[in-house]
């Protein structure tokens, strides 16, 4: 890793910190007590994949920093209120979040509830108030909803559930993880690149290859990380995939073919990258930091 | 009731499912159960107030009929999910909602929690591809977002839930309900107008007055039926509110001054619609049937 990506990627986690602060309502508007849960499900916390993917492929485009921050506020919201939902006891069930209590832990099942559906209007709220034209904007909600609803996200979290100790086929799983964390890396990207330049058929389809690689890049290392680092490392329950009997790549693939797969997909997206040249290589690394992470 | 009122909104109700079912997806198309379930949560049953609005606003302002069923849909899907949400057991933990088992009785909690989640998502997807002008498509999105998040809707069931056991003063319960319901029926109201005619200043305020009134009447006329009624005629629990000590219209004011308010509030409906005339002869009729429905 390039000491200039890691000094920018620093700056946008630094940055996307403020930026989110800036987008949700602020604590000392009523109601206070929900206003600060969703504060706290969406700040200090995370590595920010989501908002590195829409930067990186905004700044390829040459898309307006403000209208990308919009976007990439409106995609980690999202995510974010993923998590407390999935975090909810009928759910995963999960006590850890980022190294803190999940937001039903420390506060409450209601309100983990409304955060995550107020988060998710936030969202769209968010992005739809971008500084672009409407036509764009349009766009670009269009696009995040389909990944966030039931042909994306919640979609594949409704498939995760239904497979809890079903045996799934190599193709299963990944349908399954193209749904429930590729869609909205997916969308990360694209709404990244669309607050740029007008985006032609082929760009389009090399960011989707390019996002189709690291998004199932992501699950295979999640499941590696699952099964190998300790709950502390990851700030997150470890070897919960196992303890829930779910299908995962390691138990399909086994340790060593996971990692094979996690090196090919990631040699996949820098293949995918090459029609836009050294512009890339922001998501050049990006998928780098993607298989290489450790937590 | 003029019969011609009547059989207007008998039409917009039996239209209503129809464009429903055609704004979700098939329930052949995977995650079938998810798919099976968005559609149990929002066909078959509701009075379709939310998008009984949105069509008699749409009519004064000579929207076209497509653009409004789009609007009418995402309005009715975002109430949707958040009775789906409002019945889980973390919030006001209801067995029954229009007269069927609730869905996470019907289905299974983490199910009901996704169909909430997939819905508002499909809500927002919903507008965003209606045929008008990308600027108006925009403009009625944000004031969706606006009415369903924390400043809106999410933001009432906040302060609904903390004021369980507390004793409300009659603006402090005027202030939840206004988000709680309010906002909603308020957006109901703007985005039908929104997809016609261009709304001038006066317009706008003209509406959200009517708005404003019925939004309270809607909630004083359930407090009074939560209190009078028996849940096969409400289809949904009666007598919640008591046994949960949540602070109502009736047990504040009583249940005499609560029909009173009703009404009055009722004639500030009509007369806030003056300045249309004739033209919104449709919205004083659903006034009167909020207000004069008895369930």
């Amino acid at each position: 890793m390039s000491s200039d990506f890691a000094a920018w990627r620093a700056t946008v986690q630094v940055d996307m910190e403020g930026m989110l602060l800036s987008f949700l309502p602020p604590v000392t508007q009523p109601p206070q007590r929900l206003h600060e849960a969703m504060q706290y499900a969406v700040l200090d916390g995370g590595k920010r994949v989501r908002p590195l993917l829409a930067f990186a492929a905004g700044e390829l485009f040459d898309a307006p920093r403000d209208a990308v921050a919009r976007a990439a506020a409106a995609v980690e919201m999202i995510h974010a209120y993923s998590l407390v939902h999935d975090d909810m006891p009928c759910m995963d069930d999960d006590d850890l979040r980022r190294g803190k209590p999940t937001v039903h832990k420390q506060y409450d099942e209601a309100t983990a509830l409304l955060v995550g559906d107020a988060l998710q209007a936030q969202a769209f709220e968010v992005l739809a108030n971008a500084t672009l034209d409407a036509e764009r904007r349009i766009a670009m909600l269009a696009t995040l909803a389909r990944a966030s609803g039931s042909l994306g996200m919640c979609g594949g979290q409704a498939i995760d559930l239904a497979s809890v100790r079903l045996v799934l086929s190599l193709a299963e799983l990944e349908q399954m993880h193209r749904l429930k964390t590729g869609a909205l890396l997916e969308a990360s990207v694209m709404l990244g690149a669309m607050a740029g330049k007008t985006l032609t058929t082929a760009d389009t389809e090399a960011l989707r290859a390019y996002a189709a690689a690291i998004g199932l890049a992501f699950q295979v290392v999640d499941d590696i990380l699952d099964a190998t680092a300790d709950s502390a490392t990851l700030g997150k329950t470890a070897g919960k995939d196992a303890a829930d009997n779910k299908p995962t790549y390691v138990s399909i693939l086994g340790h060593q073919e996971s990692l094979d797969l996690a090196e090919k997909l990631r040699q996949d997206a820098h293949s995918a990258l090459k029609p836009f040249g050294d512009g890339a290589q922001r998501l050049k690394s990006l998928a780098d930091l993607i298989v290489h992470r450790k937590t």
